[in-house]
């Protein structure tokens, strides 16, 4: 049985540097976070496959939902490099460690390391144990013992270490002691208060390691802000294993984020610390841990985040069209990333070329240019956001260089595929308590050249025959989008048939808070497919349902505009026979 | 004219130490940062007020709304602490600084400071800015020459410096001498790319000390997630001026955040950076910052973070009980912010009890605070958040609580204000272009003996004389939410006519993506007031309208209960005569 393993497999290092992982029980402590054993289970795979040498799966005996992933975890989970880890306390003061209920509970969790904490803080030991230093050296070396005694491989967190040690470092080290002695293999020192900075921290790991030749660990809470710096200080003044969680999650500001720890330690310190080729799989491990923890990821987040490598500033992006290593301190598919140009009010010229650039776009024309940008800057003010919504930035480019893109590459500037007039949106509770949502639109409906729709004759239920007119219907839905996508839908059926070859893949509604005091707005992504590929559009007005519209219209329009581009592509290299 | 200050006013420090703030220009490259001038103005007095030594407002002539910001500041911003300054770069290769519109710009922003950009990493010199060493030289020198003779303060930002110095040391200490002997009178060395680590970074910036005897800045990116760690460790090697941004905003992952610089400096380092009583303003003005900047406030930030000093974990809610200074690594007091016990799933007793005694319950039976804890998991479980609603807590834990607490507070278990039997919300756009909301309510209206109503006698349009009955009405709102507290305010006025002692203040709406691939659910989160305090209820639902209703009504119920517990306890205190 996999699970069984006490030491990392297939990983660069082996045992002789420890990346360790508590996102499942320390992370588990952060505000926000709430695992059920499904989650968890998902998070120790996703790690496993990244290539941490050790998961910590919980606190067996203490919660619940942890005694029951540890009994899931023996059959369910098969994990490649890692070792399982069960956290738990020492027998309690004036009781036997085979005896004591919450030790039983670590043995029985079956996990092959157990990571005993104890207090290493004098004031801890009197003022919130109630018990003395001998005592509580005691505890440590008779659970340790009895453990290691029952073939389990143990490692002792030293909590409060650094203040401890700061206050009265005699005893913090009796306490190391009394765990190391007894067969513990890794003396962790925990920053459990997280008040440390990287200076003093080093110091006192290197006077550790000096003092006791003992191999040591680094656990760093983010209270300063300075938890992944005093991890990596830790490492250069000599610890070789270190604990981390994913993202940072964990108590109050949080861990050291393992992902951030990581792309250090290998690209900074040349450190291989996962299994070779793991290394780009960071930045998508990164966010499906944000997933299954219910977060939403951090944009900003080092090495992982969707901002870490995106340019705003002109300056910036001249510079990138350049080289992009100008302005980036690594090249970002080492990490999984990769660059973004950010077109926002800050884009000068450069980043809007640079965009058209990846689009296809030809631009001939400088005063497009500064239109495109003014109207973007115009847009995003008012809650608009196009990072995501590629496909609406590309309509939007479209329609501002249309004019002189036209003889460069055959597109023109497009009409929207159609107009809401009126709309309805009728969210209802009957006696049943069911909930049902309807929606009713009445619509103009575009016809361009460019749309596929002109190719093919208008359907004889299009209430206009020249391919434009009023249409409507009534539909219901699982919620107020998927009513009115699907009433838009039936409306459009008989004078755009190709809307059909289209499907709402998904949407997501947030609410954005008024910055002035008025009214908040909703902003409605929605993602369209075809049998081909897949886009974002968006839609943001002070009315959910309005907003929802303009997304969806956008979705439908991107499509007649794409294929009315490639159509004309074709057209123009397939030469006539 | 205060912003004529060249130098920090009514700070400890003076002149000898910069705690230079860069929100408004390098924190605008921020992805998801979008400044308007009256933001930037308002953001310039929030610093001030805070007591920075400098605030740099943006680049004028480069971007147009910069350009508009120093025009209103020279009349409309009064500073008390700080110096206003404006960024900007050299004159460019071949021009005569004198005649360079962009150097010019500088001079006509009437920015008493300028901090100049120039490249240091010869690498860049020569790619990006495509011009030598000695050239590179000379712009730095004439520009700085040129707005001394103008009796402008010049700093120089060493962009890329440490990359630079790393390839060429010369190279980058020429420029910096070419500032400095030209008039500059602070060196700043910039981590542009992010790339640094602290040891490494301190040992530069000591050994560029040690070779120049220049006063030396710096300027920290986020890349490595060390920004706040670099920044100190640079202050540790005798750097005396730090560039931070407010809650980190910036390019890419950001800048060193000057909250948490704030707090390190002060806190640790015991550098009093701030004007005497503005530490414990830290957490707010990061907040308003925050709010300005139209920013979610990030809950796990050191120092100021909502979260910065919240206890999760059971083993730390029970130690904070015997003395909170052993789970914290400050006194929350200090920069402001103030301790919280989170009562979640995973609380233990201890969370739940510290919880009770604040709120004033008395408890007995321990079986009710397993029932309150198992019913707030659950809750949480499916999107529900008491973090902020602590009104609709303290009614899970009045109902839980009730039938052992009534003997002991005069409490009973209560029912609810009303219960909704059927609703209907329309969102409708005629063909004016005008959006309309409208609700329908229908209820069940409960009278408890506890409840306010039951001490005056029912109105004569109340629909039942037992004090229960349904009720029912339709009103327009802004919004939806608007629209049915309207609703139900018209259906409630006759048979509970002390509902109307009570307004709605505020709301928000979040819509939740579904973890598990399940619908979405909306979390309205409400907020309510009387005459004498203001509450905030939460309400989670697939149905946002549905929601919205629980959250009301939870509203509604908070006002019975808490006037209901204020007679009982004037009743048991007031002796009949």
């Amino acid at each position: 049985m996999t699970h069984l393993r006490t030491t990392p497999a297939e990983t660069p290092l082996g045992d002789s540097f420890h990346l360790y992982d508590t996102t499942l029980r320390d992370g588990a402590q952060g505000e926000g976070i709430s695992y059920s054993v499904h989650d968890k289970l998902a998070t120790a795979r996703l790690l496993d496959s990244l290539g941490v040498g050790f998961i910590e799966g919980g606190w067996p005996g203490a919660l619940p939902k942890d005694t029951a992933f540890f009994a899931r975890a023996a059959t369910e989970l098969d994990l490649r490099h890692a070792a399982l880890v069960a956290f738990g306390s020492t027998r309690k003061a004036g009781r036997r460690a085979d005896q004591d209920p919450q030790v039983r509970a670590l043995l029985e969790s079956h996990a092959p390391v157990i990571t005993l904490v104890a207090k290493t803080d004098r004031r801890h030991i009197e003022r919130a144990l109630r018990t003395d230093v001998a005592e509580n050296c005691a505890m440590v070396r008779d659970t340790v013992r009895f453990l290691r005694a029952e073939g389990r491989r143990v490692f002792l967190d030293g909590e409060h270490f650094f203040d401890g040690y700061a206050d009265d470092p005699d005893t913090a080290l009796r306490v190391l002691d009394a765990a190391m002695a007894a067969g513990a293999d890794v003396a962790v020192l925990c920053d459990t208060n997280g008040g440390q900075l990287p200076g003093r921290l080093a110091d006192t790991v290197a006077q550790v390691i000096e003092r006791t030749g003992f191999r040591i660990g680094i656990h760093c809470q983010d209270d300063t802000g300075c938890a992944v710096a005093n991890t990596i200080a830790a490492v250069e003044a000599g610890a070789t294993h270190v604990q981390c969680t994913g993202n940072g999650y964990g108590e109050r500001t949080g861990n050291a984020d393992l992902f951030a720890v990581i792309g250090n330690l290998a690209t900074k310190l040349d450190l291989p610390v996962l299994p070779p080729e793991r290394l780009p799989e960071l930045t998508r491990t990164a966010h499906a841990v944000a997933a299954t923890a219910h977060v939403s990821p951090d944009r900003h987040q080092p090495y992982v985040g969707a901002a870490a490598f995106a340019h705003k500033a002109g300056l910036h992006a001249s510079a990138m069209k350049v080289d992009p290593g100008l302005y980036q301190h690594i090249d970002p598919d080492v990490v999984g990333n990769a660059s973004r140009i950010l077109v926002t009010e800050m884009a000068g010229r450069a980043s809007l070329e640079l965009k058209c650039l990846q689009l296809g776009l030809a631009i001939q024309d400088t005063e497009a240019v500064t239109r495109a940008v003014t109207r973007v800057k115009r847009l995003e003010a008012d809650g608009w956001s196009f990072e995501a919504a590629d496909a609406s930035l590309e309509l939007l480019l479209h329609e501002e260089l249309a004019d002189t893109a036209a003889g460069a590459n055959g597109t023109r500037r497009h009409p929207q595929a159609f107009t809401p007039l009126t709309y309805q949106v009728v969210e209802r509770r009957a006696t049943d308590d069911r909930v049902t949502f309807e929606a009713s639109v009445r619509l103009r409906v575009e016809q361009s050249p460019g749309a596929p729709g002109a190719t093919s004759s208008p359907d004889g239920g299009c209430p206009s025959e020249g391919g434009a007119g009023e249409a409507g219907a009534t539909s219901e839905g699982e919620g107020p989008v998927d009513a009115l996508d699907s009433a838009l839908r039936r409306a459009l059926a008989p004078c755009l048939p190709w809307a059909a070859e289209t499907v709402l893949v998904g949407h997501s509604v947030r609410v954005l808070d008024s910055a002035s005091g008025g009214p908040a707005v909703t902003r409605v992504l929605v993602v369209t497919r075809d049998a081909e590929r897949e886009w974002t559009t968006v839609g943001v007005h002070t009315s959910a349902a309005a907003a929802a519209l303009l997304a969806l219209r956008d979705g439908l329009t991107y499509k007649a505009v794409s294929d009315a581009r490639s159509r004309a592509k074709t057209k123009a290299t397939v030469p006539n026979p």
